[in-house]
């Protein structure tokens, strides 16, 4: 089976089949048609499958790859789709449908649903994570947020996304206050929260820094999965740890006629990497995403892919922690909320997240 | 000093100022100002220095920010800069000043201009450059062809940028059979070309194809930037490799009201993050830049940036060999021109090369 893509080209109906074309060969060969073997353009050359108008200046053409041009390689696999033609307007991704041997050589999720479960000792409800910040706040004052969050019962602690190795809270001390900190805290509620730094950083420093995440203990850490390289992504995912990613600079790809649409990229793309769960920026918060939009989301994640896990969606942007149970009763148990703002604005930062956390217990367990 | 980056912002000019103070907290503290203990927020939140109406709906707004936020880390710094409010429409990073103290830490190109010429021995003209292609081609297909470049006298024989680890041309035995026909091509003419594998793939595969390139005597590489990442640029540069940076995905950036600037992202970003040359779509290709943008992109490479070196512009994306003098007055002799659909639509490769080479020569010796 090839790798199928569906792409919306914005163009008048009869440019769409040598559009289509174009991208077929600009993808791949980068050439055009009569300067490449015929030989060689049969087998590696995109092929349009189908092409059919969708009115308004609007065409979808379905083109598909030989999977083996990927090479099991994520950056090959974004270079692929949308590499060269991100420079011509008018083309969005609107789909994909994936062979299982690229699933498989590509592998997503090594814990996913079930594993980031037993890693946090949540069943049959959905787990509730918060950020450490704000940046600028010392190791030891992180630290001390991380002890009442996990006091309070919130299952994942992660650090804000923008926290990287700044001298007001380096990494290493605060990956070692952090992790005792929940651990202490752990001890006293027979709790089982999990601290999960960000390690968002260049090669090599990134996998040492997960490598010190890893032996502190954290089970899981944040990456911001486009400015490190998707495959960075899967290259953390490979050393078992659990891994959030934060869609940071995603939304370059979000325009309305142009890119990849957020389904296709942090449902599919994000899960194929490697994601055990995937932020995005819930309906209603200080984001622009749509109802359909984050529905679609979560059951790219969610659905059958082939061999790859199921990751969990993680809502969040400006999520009211008065609402969580709404947000439940739409998205259902296997989701991670992401409540950061909201318990911030409230002046008993603990007082607030406990009774977050007594609120989604009472709705799973009456 | 502080990093001044200035944003253009499609809004009312009633909004404007709203808007930044929104940008300036939320790619820092992620917060509100009211939720953020003031002497962090004075300490790290960014600053709007000025905001001021363009007319028409858009405004300019100066916000700057503290560079020890960044951390001398490209991810980190991408993040800053456009991670969060790419999910907010009508954003547009218009352009960027740098603190001397943050270009120190990111120190930029390794071989720069200068140390690109010593490596090729090309002094006093413009370089040329072709891409090894079609992706499907044998090894030794592609060797056979690299050796046709380099005897020809073309200064620097890329692959191209989709040329991963494809079992047609596996990465090591490409590099082999490449480095060697080259090597064999120069001994034959006394010449100096160059082969740059690229090397993209995900960490810590990537580093591992820059030493095995760095060994086989390549000099520089290939790397598609966005999707490696670009701290991978300045983990490949630091292996004291030439890196020539390739701009797949960046067009997703490039939309009018909202993104990056191309002179900002392929002219400061790539150049900072390590790159010794920097490919681009050059105007009046099959691709959509302008005149002035090209120009600009030039500049941003070329000129005074701290400590920071020059990189080489590389126009690419379809120029006419034929026209390659026309192209020299315009950019001048510290260019890399690359040349790849041109010569392949000729009928023979290597002859089509030596005409192109013939002609840069005349054009700078008369």
């Amino acid at each position: 089976m090839r790798l199928r893509v569906t792409y919306h080209l914005a163009c008048s109906s009869r440019l769409a089949a040598d559009k289509a074309r174009d991208i077929a060969f600009e993808q791949t060969v980068e050439l055009p048609e009569g300067a490449v073997p015929p030989d060689v353009a049969a087998r590696v050359a995109g092929r349009v499958e189908s092409v059919e108008s969708l009115g308004r200046g609007r065409s979808r053409a379905v083109i598909s790859f030989d999977p083996a041009v990927v090479c099991g390689d994520l950056p090959q696999l974004l270079n692929l789709l949308f590499g060269n033609i991100s420079f011509k307007p008018g083309i969005l991704i609107a789909d994909l449908e994936w062979p299982d041997e690229l699933l498989a050589a590509l592998r997503g999720p090594r814990l996913g649903i079930t594993g980031l479960r037993e890693l946090t000792g949540v069943r049959g409800r959905a787990l509730l994570c918060t950020a450490l910040k704000p940046l600028g706040l010392s190791a030891a004052g992180l630290a001390e947020r991380a002890y009442g969050f996990a006091r309070a019962g919130i299952d994942i602690i992660k650090d804000d996304h923008s926290l990287s190795d700044q001298a007001a809270a380096p990494f290493r001390e605060r990956v070692e206050r952090c992790c005792e900190a929940v651990a202490r805290a752990n001890g006293e509620t027979g709790g089982n929260a999990r601290y999960f730094p960000n390690v968002t950083s260049s090669p090599p420093e990134m996998l040492e820094r997960a490598g010190l995440a890893r032996r502190a203990g954290c089970g899981g850490v944040v990456v911001n999965a486009l400015p490190a390289g998707l495959g960075a992504v899967g290259a953390v995912a490979a050393t078992g740890l659990a891994v959030m990613s934060h869609p940071a600079l995603a939304g370059a790809f979000f325009q309305r006629d142009h890119g990849i649409a957020p389904p296709v990229l942090l449902g599919d793309l994000f899960r194929v990497a490697g994601s055990d769960a995937v932020i995005y920026p819930n309906v209603g918060g200080r984001f622009t995403f749509s109802d359909a939009t984050c529905a679609a989301i979560n059951a790219r994640l969610r659905g059958p892919l082939g061999t790859v896990s199921p990751s969990f969606p993680v809502p969040a942007g400006g999520i009211d922690a008065g609402r969580v149970p709404y947000w439940i009763e739409r998205y259902g148990a296997d989701t991670i909320f992401l409540i950061g703002g909201s318990l911030y604005a409230q002046p008993e930062l603990t007082r607030a997240a406990e009774r977050l956390v007594a609120a989604v217990r009472r709705h799973f367990h009456g």
